[in-house]
């Protein structure tokens, strides 16, 4: 049996997958790392799942993104981390578009061993002060 | 050993308790339902704990709030609670103010079996159309 330190060992490098993928608008390596009645949780929005997320993301521009994971709590296959996310949108001949905001999201490990999203409450939106 | 299903209810008491002590302006209930390095995430703000929820509190007028808990997952000592928060904050000789929200909560079962909350993603705003 594995440790706890192996666990958040894995969801950060699932964290690091994510970030990677969607930079290179990887949406299969996305949806994969869902669970399947995964739900997000944003600000003026109903709480959504996996098909409108894949909606979304198709219209993303280019962006560069970094994370700051503040904590990770492994619970046997059950895992919570809370952290905030900086990401620049680009835009042609103009100034990148920057969101941040923090984010609790509940993750699940997969039978397989894959850690997945489960639920994702994300507060992250247009920074003030730019457009 | 307790069920998951006598956790749950357990956990639907205390919400109860909850709105409770929150119309009855009761802030040591209140903050006997919080870890004590429990944090709120909330729009617009950093991150923030027990003693500025504390001085938050004092600050709101009288209330009447109601809660749908859409789902709650128990693991052992552990659980999480997504749900949808209305409250109306009265105001003398005016209509209420109308918030509402979606929360993702994530809850610890404390060694006396209280359970309490441990982070708290919400969502509540002013809903628009009103002030």
């Amino acid at each position: 049996m594995q440790s706890t330190k192996d666990d958040e060992q894995q969801i950060r490098q699932m964290v690091d997958t994510w970030l990677a993928a969607s930079k290179a608008h990887d949406l299969p390596t996305l949806l994969n790392l869902l669970a399947d009645d995964v739900l997000f949780i944003t600000p003026g929005n109903e709480p959504f799942g996996k098909e409108a997320f894949a909606a979304g993301n198709e219209q993303l521009p280019d962006m560069e993104a970094t994370i700051d994971i503040k904590e990770i709590e492994v619970i046997g296959d059950w895992a919570w981390m809370r952290s905030f996310l900086r990401v620049s949108f680009m835009q042609p001949g103009k100034d990148p578009m920057r969101h941040s905001g923090h984010i609790l999201t509940i993750l699940r490990k997969r039978p397989d061993g894959q850690w997945v999203i489960k639920r994702d409450a994300n507060f992250v939106k247009p920074e003030s002060g730019t457009a």
